[in-house]
Parts: structure tokens; C-alpha cells; sequence
């Protein structure tokens, strides 16, 4: 898929609506449509990134701070105490369903092992 | 729990063993002593950072590190393409059990929806 055509690239330049919930230069954060906990939120980079096999070694400071930031959320939302889980599947094994990284920050509920 | 009785720090200075995978001056990885699929590794900073709480903005790189470097295993490992799901709990309701962050690397199976 290109980058044109990405879902979540159009989020990003706002071409179709997402429940946005955080914003910077580098991260968008947004509601997942589809939540699996009372807070399910999806942390992408502004970069597209297609799958983590395609993260270049230039980008481990992003892809961090989806992590940071997730943390930031939780804090924000009052669970990061008792805590919470995040996520990121790669292909179609992993459960990837949008080829743009996304850190899947759920939190809210207490959350099994394994997950999935 | 102090860095000294922390038992993921005892693994990076070899106080106690690891199957340990890969290693750098800034990341270990060893396998999990229970697997949930299989393939299931933890990848962990050397610097000692108790949970994802903790992570200091100027730690954004060495956290994304951790996905990287989980990336570069699944493709040694060979299910990079097939996919593999990475996953980090935070305290008790993420499911956290050792309070040094490590990020779960799981490969060689389909995983479900939701993770736990």
C-alpha cells in the first residue's frame, strides 16, 4: 500500500476523522475504533512506517516515544498506577491490520497472559 | 525493589544465568523461562528502568532500541514476514511480574485479538 493510500496517513492529514486524543511533531495518538479495553488507544508516528521490520535504526527515538507517550496518556487517564498494556503486531501472524506501526495502548481492565 | 535485588540486572551481569540471545552495550535479550508461543524472548536495556512510568524522555531511543532489535530477531529467527507480536505490561494490571521493563518478543504462531 502507499503512503497515499494509507488510512492512517489520511488521519494524520486530517483527510478522514479520528478520535485524535494527542498530538505533536513527530506522534498523533487517537482512539481505537474497534476498543478492546475502556481505554484503547493507537500511538503511530507521523513517519510512515509500513511494519517494524521497516524501522531503520535512525528511528529509535520515535518509535520510543510512542512508548513514552503512551505512558504520558496513562498517567493522564488515571490508570498508569495499576496498569496497563501496549502492543504492536507485525504481519499477518502478529494481527496487523493497518501497514502503518501502531503502538495499541489499552488500559482499564486487568489483562491476561499470553496476550493472544 | 533496589537495582541490586533486581533479578533482570542480575541476568545483564551474569550473578545469575540467561539464555541469553543477543546482546550490545545497551540491550540484552534472553529467552522467557515460561514461552507462550515458540519463540518468546524479552528484550531488555541494560539501564535499569523499573516501569514504563519511569521512562525518561532522553530514554526514548534506547526504548525504541528494544523494538528494534526484536525486529532484527524475528528476521534471524525467520518469522519476520510470517509476523510476530511484541508486547509490554506495566504493573499489576498490565500484568508486569519482574519490575525491570522488558519487551516481550513472540514469533512462530497466529496470535488473537485481544492480546490478553
Amino acid at each position: 500500500m502507499s503512503q497515499q493510500e494509507c488510512l492512517f496517513c489520511k488521519i494524520i492529514k486530517r483527510e478522514i476523522p479520528g478520535e485524535i486524543v494527542y498530538e505533536d511533531d513527530q506522534v498523533l495518538a487517537f482512539n481505537d475504533i474497534a476498543p478492546q479495553a475502556p481505554t484503547h488507544i493507537l500511538v503511530i508516528p507521523k513517519t510512515h512506517i509500513t511494519t517494524l521490520n521497516d524501522i531503520e535504526e535512525s528511528q529509535q527515538a520515535l518509535v520510543g516515544r510512542l512508548t513514552y507517550i503512551a505512558a504520558k496518556l496513562a498517567k493522564e487517564r488515571g490508570f498508569a498506577e495499576d496498569g496497563y498494556r501496549v502492543v504492536m503486531n507485525c504481519n499477518e501472524q502478529g494481527g496487523q491490520t493497518v501497514y502503518h506501526i501502531h503502538l495499541h495502548l489499552m488500559g482499564g481492565r486487568h489483562f491476561t497472559w499470553p496476550a493472544g
